[in-house]
């Protein structure tokens, strides 16, 4: 009997896919990116993606607000219609409720619900709700809508693309360090357990980026840049190359880790939930996408790295030279310090 | 602080969902029946439900195989797309697995999934694998689709109505009580036990009395008859009268209740998870929506009592006669005995 520690959570979805990948009509994608696919005429797609939080794995009930894990149950899934550059329509909670939480901590977790919804123009469409033995469950689908011309997919990186972010990485990552460790609050450490309680989709941002045709591949960083790169070389089949000291981190999160001997720009490659938006650009369309970027959004553009030929095959930099880093992104099933 | 047993799952679910009903745009329906509904054009519309299984609440893993397990899960979600009349088109797994599961387990399991989606046409287009911290969880979301126009709904049925439900009911429940009560297996407990484990939904008949423009109101049997006929009665602002003697149990269920001394109506009405159909029709047209399906799927169509007018009002009879029933259908927060 094989444990799952041993192929690990993207290994299962490997094992299990393929069955289920071919057999699919033309057009309708399955496994393999931020959303399944759904085309239902020449001028729109369906998006479609779930995720699940279960209490004491993906949070703890007493370091996040009912109203914050409402809103970060239904983020996590707006993040991966943005990843493909789509609109969310409508969302669906299942929830499996202990017997611990009382009603008016429900009420606060719809309210944050509720109001993303309202922010994000989503319809929220019903669900199931159910009793749970003992631990918090929570998953929300959402259903998006597409232009199917303009999806951005992990599939479609090229050689010589330049690799961006649109946000700095690893606030969330070291918001979490803080509450795990039962770091005291100070300024800069409350600012990071905000950034990772309370994300934010890039729901416009991806969609204009959707519109650029020069923009050839796009993910949301949910598992962590190191982890999420990984996701667009296997699916575009291409290397890539990322330089550490590009790796773009915020003052406070530099101020933390000054403060706890942690490395910055390490947490920033490894840690997960930033939820940014990844994606490549050729070299030459570059320049024309950042200042049309900046005008709009009134905030920078990260390159950290360029796409090469190199197949699957991930090399980092430090100011140009090559170095080893051993540290690995997020996946559910391996331990830290294990090798993908 | 209120705790959830003083609203129950129902209160719950009105409690919050008034703040998301309101504001929809014409013709999409949210939360009140068994999937949400998308109009797309005139001649589509998607039909949404989702469905949690949690450890130890909503099943024991030692008394189901993962075989059984996988379908019984995509099974739920395709029975709702059969309430409504519809056609299940995608399914979309979230599966949160604990480290005692091993990766031979879930091979079974997605090969029940697997036969079930090539059963019934539906496309297994993913979802979400995470680790849990002990339980296995389970969430599977459907889309279905459907013509507008033939959509069956729970809030449609009318004074007058006949109650009609296309299957014995009470088979699941007895094989839940079989295997909770650790009773020795034979050849009729077995049978109820396979009927718990392995359900099937109606879904060609749910499409077949969906075209049928004479059937009423539509739902399908997942709580328990005397739980279920309140969501019609609800929805419609109707009453029901039910009558007990009419309820159809299999000759499985009475030779079983025989032995344990268990009242197998008593069982049919407030035990859930038969997941057959229960729709109503008038009386002017039943005789020929029973010969027809008869004609077509060679199995019975059992009436079992009657919409009134008395607004909301459950009444059984036996034997013609008024009686009183304290038993109630399966609300996930009540504890058995306790009134709705």
């Amino acid at each position: 009997m094989t444990n799952l520690s041993e192929i690990g959570e993207f290994g299962l979805i490997e094992r299990f896919s393929q069955q289920f990948i071919k057999d699919l009509p033309e057009g309708i994608t399955g496994i393999g990116d931020d959303c399944a696919i759904i085309p239902l005429n020449h001028e729109k797609a369906l998006l479609v993606t779930t995720d699940m939080l279960i209490e004491d794995r993906h949070f703890l009930l007493n370091k996040i607000t009912p109203h914050n894990l409402g809103q970060k149950s239904l983020m996590v899934n707006l993040s991966d219609i943005a990843a493909m550059g789509g609109d969310p329509h409508s969302a669906y909670l299942s929830i499996g409720i202990p017997a611990k939480l009382k009603v008016e901590w429900l009420d606060k977790f719809f309210l944050g619900i509720k109001e993303l919804c309202l922010n994000t123009g989503t319809y929220f469409l019903g669900g199931d709700t159910t009793k749970s033995p003992d631990r918090l469950v929570i998953n929300i689908g959402v259903i998006g809508t597409i232009n199917p011309l303009k999806i951005k997919k992990r599939s479609t990186a090229l050689p010589g693309d330049i690799i961006c972010i649109n946000d700095t990485v690893g606030d969330s990552g070291g918001g979490l360090k803080i509450l795990i460790d039962e770091k005291p609050p100070d300024k800069y450490s409350s600012f990071l357990v905000q950034r990772h309680n309370c994300p934010r989709a890039h729901i416009e941002e991806g969609k204009w980026l959707a519109h650029r045709e020069t923009v050839n591949a796009m993910i949301d960083v949910s598992d962590g840049i190191e982890s999420d790169i990984h996701r667009i070389m296997e699916s575009s089949a291409v290397g890539a190359e990322i330089e550490i000291s590009k790796i773009p981190v915020s003052k406070e999160l530099i101020k933390v880790c000054e403060k706890y001997n942690w490395n910055a720009r390490e947490i920033g490659l490894t840690s997960g939930e930033d939820y940014c938006l990844m994606f490549t650009v050729p070299e030459e369309y570059f320049n024309d996408i950042e200042s049309e970027y900046v005008k709009e959004f009134k905030t920078p553009i990260y390159t950290i790295g360029k796409i090469n030929d190199n197949q699957e095959n991930l090399t980092f930099t430090q100011n140009g030279e090559i170095i080893e880093f051993t540290e690995h992104g997020f996946d559910h099933f391996k331990s830290k310090n294990e090798k993908v």
